[in-house]
């Protein structure tokens, strides 16, 4: 049984405002809630009697044993699963030194939820541990944004700065920008640390970011020349340029 | 002007069945719109006065001014623009021999409306031609595939047909898909033609189209071994695969 207010609360942490309030965020789904529930301190778990009792071993402040309607009410998905959990945000400390020894990326306004989950989820996949995201970006933790890192977000780290500060602060580190007059990142010289800016879904790299890039690449389309659409999902850029440097070092 | 109808018939165009009855599609937004128009036969055209006057030269059987508010109630979007338009479903002549002479993909049941615009767009920024589509894929003509393809819509060919019926027409021809168990894809010989065959979002290939793929590949993560991400999106993966398809033709 779940009270009205509980509900309330859970509904409310769709909003940023709330989820900085708390310190809070919403997660859903038997498989997301299980494998985060491995890196995350969870505050309320609500469930199913039977997902509680194939899942004993998770640990939470406070545990609501719900009917699969009632979860409903609380849910924000369409088709709610078995479980939904509120976990708390962790606290990284920011360090702006991780590009000098490894690769990372920066995002320069990446507006919607459900890039910035796949981008996480990408950088997971290659081994990508820091994302440094301006203060533009979607944020990590809103439900969308969760939903869609199938709990990558346990293994990646975000920290909201101001990227052309922390690009400042780099010095002779390589910064890559994907620019439609860049060059060929196929036949570039690429590097196992540095940072690479992915910008905006409409407007690409801001203007103040684009002038401290030291390595201008581009994705070439195929044949080139051709006419073709005029860019690619920021999402879908970013998982070429990491599959692309990722495949020189293996 | 536009009558309560035509709005009603507009909004229809969200459901398959009379989009199918109808032989029409809907697009919006002033870029697509004005793009697709080059390839498509327009049926109806609702815009402002304003963006009438900048796009004079499009034709279309029919031609609706309105304000804006008006727009807002026969669109579909959340963010209404300037102009909406029903084009006609173009008919392509299905060729199964494509792959022999050509890079192609094949969805298996891609369910995501979204995932498969994206993989249009993908499939026009690397130069594949034809898309062929299980039944159980999403339909490239629903408004959320149309609005995610960017325009690729009109670019790339889309075939619903039986994977398993293609693929077993095609004697000596690659048929190439992703697995956790499949060979490196960096280090594999690749061809400039043949099948490139993506799965379900969460099922992957189905069993009876793996067991006629000759190729077995795999986008490694890395560390290689490392514990991460189950898998990447469909869409993620299939970029990747392009774009290394692609590297070794330039």
């Amino acid at each position: 049984m779940i009270s009205k207010n509980k509900i309330k609360f859970i509904r409310s942490l769709e909003q940023k405002k709330f989820r900085k309030e708390n310190g809070v965020f919403l997660a859903e789904g038997n498989k997301l809630v299980s494998d985060l529930s491995n890196f995350f301190k969870c505050r309320i778990l609500v469930a199913t009697q039977q997902w509680m009792d194939t899942n004993k071993d998770i640990i939470a402040d406070e545990k609501i044993y719900v009917e699969k309607d009632e979860l409903s009410r609380a849910s924000l998905l369409k088709t709610p699963q078995d479980v939904l959990a509120v976990f708390e945000i962790p606290s990284y400390t920011l360090s702006m030194d991780c590009p000098k020894n490894e690769l990372c990326l920066a995002l320069d306004d990446v507006q919607d939820p459900g890039n910035l989950g796949t981008i996480i989820r990408i950088a997971d996949w290659f081994g990508i541990k820091n994302i440094y995201c301006s203060h533009g970006t979607a944020d990590a933790f809103s439900p969308k944004t969760v939903q869609a890192t199938m709990g990558a977000l346990a293994r990646v780290k975000l920290h909201y700065c101001n990227i052309k500060e922390l690009i400042s602060s780099l010095n002779d580190v390589p910064v890559f920008g994907t620019f439609l007059d860049g060059d060929n990142i196929y036949n570039n010289t690429l590097s196992s640390n540095g940072l690479i800016v992915m910008g905006n879904e409409g407007n690409g790299i801001s203007k103040e970011v684009s002038e401290l890039i030291n390595r201008r690449i581009l994705i070439p389309n195929y044949p080139q020349g051709n006419e073709t659409t005029d860019s690619l999902n920021v999402a879908v850029a970013t998982a070429i340029v990491c599959s692309e440097f990722r495949r020189r070092q293996l």
